[in-house]
């Protein structure tokens, strides 16, 4: 009997010269560079460019680049009228996946992917998403604004007011951290779709399916929710205790390949410590705190850190996004390594189709319905 | 430096109780039925339930099941709406994909995957298909009719016209020998999105986009074309000749499992003997006939035979069917399968999230924009 290899863990399924989350030592690179490098020096421009030609802009480039990509945020008519039909009480992910979907029917996003398709689909996402919720609110859409940068831009299309360089700066951060991270389970659906030589938007859309799932980005707000129970530092340890004596999972510790701090994490403290209120980020450092306490003292062999979600959701909801358009943003960022893993997928490709142990029975006699 | 299972080819990923391609002995079956047993002898219905609850329908089951999943087959307005929005040169695939993902959103289909949302699924692939080819041909979409089986309504919301019989059970034996095969790369790709516990539909989106490329079911029409283009039987030595001379792949033979003959071709092959016209029958005998014998003075070293889609474009075509609907009518087909291994899948899941080999740059200096 074959072993079954489950979940596909430690099973190798290519080679990547993309991004290394090095789980061991708490270390998470982009083409080299450390992400808290890029993370507090870059725009998430010069990390798109990174990862779909494998170096940063020089400033020359970097003018084109921004150029070109806010000349593509702007959605066919076709497309907008799709979002119209959605409800309004849609969720926010099926109407990204239906609208990004749309947009590669009526723009032709077929054939061999190319970085022209990359950068259409990674424009228009927050255009797509921007539409959708003021059109739930009742409110015109806005045009693009060529002269703002991806994330100003993302939140004046949510707002119709020009963001803070200080809230830009924070959105900015959060997608240069989670642009791209190895073979999850996203990127990896997108690499599969990629293999049968289908199309850049056939990838983009099944990874918008995947991120989705609770499992994987579906549930960043979970932690928000769980911050807002516990309400005040002086509850955080009764409630905490409550909840691990129940046997729950606390959101926002532990992650499959980080055995150490993960690194998206220290520098989305450090954000949330300047986008939150005071009060907020208080309450966050204590639950933080003591919940790897009582972690560790819980699970002494288990290595259980704080994972991305739990400032991510402090410092989304800092820069002012409803609670259900977190997963769209992570979308809005981690289409940036969706792309780029169909593009080298691409450079040498093999059809994925790994092989199941079959289970069930082995021969049955076949009777006509009308003898059943 | 670990091994890099590329094509994930012998790397079993998953049990499965639902069907067995064996390639070593040219065998397939569905729990347990000789697929050319439920091809000639039964529904594309009857074999959906099997997929879906594990056993045939006794004569009731079936009675209700066929009631409630014909039921299921009309469209909401505004999905139909969204069909109406795509240009008419759409390809068909980009069609289904974006109309498949707006009634998951508009119908709610979120939360855990169930037989429910299967049906309502499945229900409405042909009803989106034949709206688009109406639409694009400038006729008005046509309700679908709860007294005509799944291939036979099928045939009807194209044509507008009750098909024969023969031809109703020409599409329903292709349906049914088609409807699931294994960890293919669609099935393996609505596995991994569900994996995250995302939506049913969600899972189904992404396998439209994995079965629309051309190593998978993307290219069914090219043996139409290359059967086309050789024209009569006479000109088949030279052509074939010719196209191996110049190192061309001929198309409709090979497949990674099967080292022995595909039983589906088998079945294919006599039902194309009723269903084509006589010419058009004898040129693709006699194509097939020598293409074998000179793949194997060639490549003796290789077990090449003809595979499902040699035949699947002759029945198809036989059948009515515009080439260009022969992929979308592989999906209507197959999504049985990819909403039957979703549900399995969410049986015992493990989130799937492979690793990969990190061959990029190590250490890189960050330079900021300024100075580069």
């Amino acid at each position: 009997m074959p072993q079954v290899a489950k979940g596909l863990e430690g099973v190798v399924v290519s080679e990547t010269a993309l991004s290394h989350p090095d789980g061991e030592n708490g270390r998470l690179i982009y083409l080299g560079y450390e992400i808290a490098d890029l993370a507090n020096n870059a725009t998430y421009e010069e990390v798109v460019h990174l990862l779909w030609t494998g170096h940063l802009p020089t400033r020359g480039e970097f003018t084109e680049f921004s150029a070109k990509m806010a000349s593509y945020r702007v959605l066919p008519k076709s497309v907008t009228d799709v979002i119209r039909t959605m409800p309004t009480d849609s969720e926010p992910m099926d109407v990204l996946r239906t609208a990004v979907s749309a947009f590669g029917a009526v723009q032709k996003i077929t054939g061999k992917a190319t970085i022209e398709h990359a950068m259409a689909l990674t424009a228009v996402f927050p255009t797509i998403m921007a539409t959708f919720d003021r059109q739930r609110r009742g409110l015109a859409p806005l045009a693009p604004r060529a002269d703002l940068n991806h994330a100003a831009n993302y939140l004046y299309m949510l707002s119709g007011e020009v963001p803070s360089d200080q809230r830009t700066r924070a959105l900015d951060t959060y997608l240069i951290l989670t642009a791209d991270h190895g073979l999850n389970a996203s990127t990896f659906t997108a690499r599969v779709i990629a293999s049968t030589l289908s199309d850049m938007c056939s990838s983009i859309v099944g990874a918008i399916g995947a991120l989705k799932g609770p499992l994987h980005g579906g549930a960043p707000a979970l932690v928000l929710n769980m911050l807002r129970e516990i309400g005040t530092p002086e509850n955080a340890e009764a409630w905490l205790t409550a909840a691990l004596d129940r046997g729950e999972r606390l959101m926002g510790f532990g992650h499959r390949v980080y055995k150490a701090e993960d690194p998206r994490a220290k520098v989305l403290r450090s954000l949330a410590e300047r986008t939150s209120e005071i009060d907020f980020f208080r309450l966050a450092i204590r639950v933080e705190d003591l919940a790897l306490k009582m972690l560790h003292e819980r699970k002494p062999d288990r290595r259980l850190y704080t994972n991305v979600e739990f400032y991510s959701s402090a410092v989304l909801h800092g820069v002012g996004l409803p609670d259900d358009l977190f997963t769209p943003t992570f979308a809005i960022s981690r289409v940036a390594g969706w792309t780029a893993h169909v593009i080298e997928q691409l450079k040498d490709n093999r059809l994925i189709r790994p092989d199941a142990e079959y289970v069930g029975p082995t021969r049955m006699t076949f009777v006509p319905l009308e003898k059943r």
